[in-house]
């Protein structure tokens, strides 16, 4: 990972999915206020998107694992160099089992969506764990390096201990939106750092940063909190954009919003019976 | 902000915003226990007021900002220079950085107070996060300083993170008034705070105080605490006056209560009719 | 207090508020339990009890102000030297703020007992401010001394903080038996601690402690565990003794349940005539 | 405990004790899920298991203190040699005083499952005093080790202390299987780390791990990631195949299931009969 690219495909991926989660949550929101008291039951349609991001995270995280052990410089599943005793790539090793918590992740979500007999909450859990993880290896990555490298990498961790305490919280207080937005807000957060750390690190142009300056390391953490603002931004409009998108379609009559009520009735209607046949 | 002048405006800021807190704090409270069963909805009383908060916190924000980029010695502007290869007066961007927070806070709250569509609780976390920004530069600002320097500006981050925290509690626990109150107590010890460092590292009279002197660190410490007990003292004060007059004032059929009663039933009508025609 | 009974004499104090405040919960527990259904008042027995715990602790507060202020070696209530440029006997000073904050405890309690105006639940958090203020000084208290100074010190922090949070809990959940009693665990655990401070700093008898040996620090830490257990098991017994006694007393139509009882039924048809005088 | 043995008695203790607790938890579960409405008593069945339970923390303890104090090397009861003016075998004192508290724990269990006069709740309590003893000591214990040595305990230390805030979160969510599960997967991760200690500390074969090497301490930190992935997915099996077994019994009219219900009806006969005694 020590390149720019190597900060942009971790940073790429949590935006998307910090944005994706935005857009999910924002739904649920809308269906939770307009739902018709007697019903319940959580419509196939969001059953769906819970199948496509498992999915989405089992894959990802598969061929992260893949393309770290098996990278040309990687260390093609051996751990232990017994000629040289020494370790073989720790540095992917680590990434490989950071991406493992994510994988656990998509799976513990895909088995909470397909089965009533997994505990509500336990994805949120999952995904607190994961987080936890990339956090608590990034801490123990950080050490002795030079202080603006160390800064920077702690300025992550803001973000991801924050997220990982928030999705925690989730496990307690389902459907609370605004825990839920800042758990995607967080992850906004740490995917414009991650780019943020490859352009201090691996300037695409331009002089290379002094990372001993205090100046910089002040400036870094001043721009944290200009990348909070802007993650703050995104998710406002994001919520205003979806709730008025949803709300005008079901409004004229459209068909997204239909479509989803009517799936949800069907699906409703498929959840009654399959709790009938499972007790 | 390297003046006596420079700690007395914000703490003269974040002691007028404790003092407002509190006041409206109690209103709520009185109005939360005298209120009739079934008028759930707040009066437009309150709703006056957080606009009015709401505003003041916006132009201030933005008079902060104003000054701290074009006041003389101030970056007008400009964040790198090229010519020198050095930021440009990072001081300043910080301190504009806090007052952005301040700003999201104040137009949060004029949104969450004009749309019922914005989820309950959210301007709690926006002040929230403002404190945890002041909190989080300044953490990083106090660095390689004189002892007592250090120090004091330490004991204000207890002040800014208790406020911090307590406001989250609020996103979760609306309407408890011991968290409101015990939220503007920290603003008031704050603000009280920013003068005790004003006079401690630019005293006014007197000769200067040694910053390397282990006594004066004890000292500052138990001033701390003497500054807590002065706004647990103020709060206490200020709860009972403003309880004892709008009870007075309700009591006798007194001009005050009775107009807030009048506009908060004319409010509350026009509520229900502004909900009746969103839905 | 840098004496034996300098440290004996908070410690008794401490001990005795612990087993009074248990004693005190278990009346509670079991009034709570066995109360009938209609009667949500709080009987006026423990509306006394409260006010003598307030009123012991004011005057405790204002016995101990006075007497590290006056006694011989003392500052006299003069904070400042002009003529040494030297702060006066900052020690005793900061245990006058500690008592002041116990104080404002017994003050909030006699107020909070007394009018249904001031919100339920403010004794705890003042309690759980005394106990905080007290362990924030303790803290900076510490500072480079020898390590099983500095240790035994620490240790007492973590009972300090634990009560702190304790009560702090209690603010928001009240009535919990458990959080009530932990809390009055830690008081006596912080009596009992204090006492062994007394006795390794200052031992009455036999030789003095090496204050840098490792293995002192070790058997300290261990030690502290051991009071933990002692503390947890005078709690027990109290709970047995107290809910056994009272049983006993209420089954065989006995004086002191019956008074109780009594005296809870008048309370109760008081407190229904204040509130409704008080509307 | 100096040995391989040393470290694989306690963790092997653990890893029983966290499977133990999974497979009690699921059952839980699985009667609170399929239980009548109107029977909100817990059966016989999970009484039993919990003096099961509890008579085996009491004793595995009693037998633990035994040991460290009366093998061979060990203090026999003796604290302080004044003879050498030192005190005699800390470490096992320690040891024993961490028996000493799973040993309340296993009273306390034993107590609250015998009597409905000990509050809900305080068995859990009793378990995270245990843990945060456990850890407390162990935290002092791990001073001026080389790195390795120091950073693999700091490592255990996580678990426990998760561990315990987890036992204490259960004191206020009583019922809540994934707090429940989280807690025991804790345990097994003590356990299998317990092991893992063992194994980098006191090799079996191979060449001893250079204390020193920062590699080392990578791959560690990565390792204690597997085992929290080893120690999920061991619950994950163990909630599946108890929860399929209990089905299935229950599902073909067979024995387990059916004495499980039987013995929960008379219990809460019984227990509706004791209850009525005792009032």
């Amino acid at each position: 990972m020590a390149s720019f690219g190597g900060h942009a495909i971790p940073g790429g991926f949590f935006l998307l999915l910090g944005l994706w989660l935005t857009v999910k949550y924002v739904l649920h929101h809308y269906w939770r206020r307009n739902k018709a008291k007697g019903r319940p039951v959580v419509p196939l349609f969001f059953k769906r998107m819970n199948y496509g991001e498992g999915g989405m995270a089992v894959f990802a995280s598969f061929v992260g694992i893949m393309v770290e052990q098996f990278v040309v410089s990687g260390p093609h599943a051996h751990l232990y160099d017994r000629e040289n005793n020494s370790w073989v790539k720790l540095m992917n090793w680590q990434h490989s089992t950071m991406y493992l918590f994510f994988g656990i992740y998509g799976i513990v979500l895909l088995a909470s969506t397909a089965s009533r007999l997994v505990p509500v909450g336990v994805d949120r859990l999952a995904l607190s764990m994961a987080l936890f993880v990339e956090g608590f290896l990034f801490y123990y990555h950080v050490h002795s390096r030079p202080p603006l490298d160390a800064h920077i990498h702690t300025l992550l961790l803001v973000a991801v201990f924050s997220g990982s305490a928030s999705a925690m919280l989730e496990v307690f207080m389902r459907d609370n939106v605004i825990v839920e937005l800042f758990g995607s807000c967080m992850f906004i957060l740490q995917g414009t750092w991650f780019y943020q750390i490859g352009f201090v690190l691996y300037p695409l142009s331009g002089p290379e940063w002094d990372l001993n300056q205090h100046d910089n390391v002040m400036f870094v953490t001043m721009c944290f909190c200009w990348h909070l603002a802007v993650a703050l931004l995104l998710v406002a409009c994001i919520y205003s954009t979806v709730w008025w998108m949803v709300n005008r379609l079901s409004g004229r009559g459209g068909d997204v919003e239909i479509g989803m009520r009517n799936t949800s009735k069907t699906s409703s209607q498929k959840a009654l019976l399959e709790a009938s046949d499972e007790e």
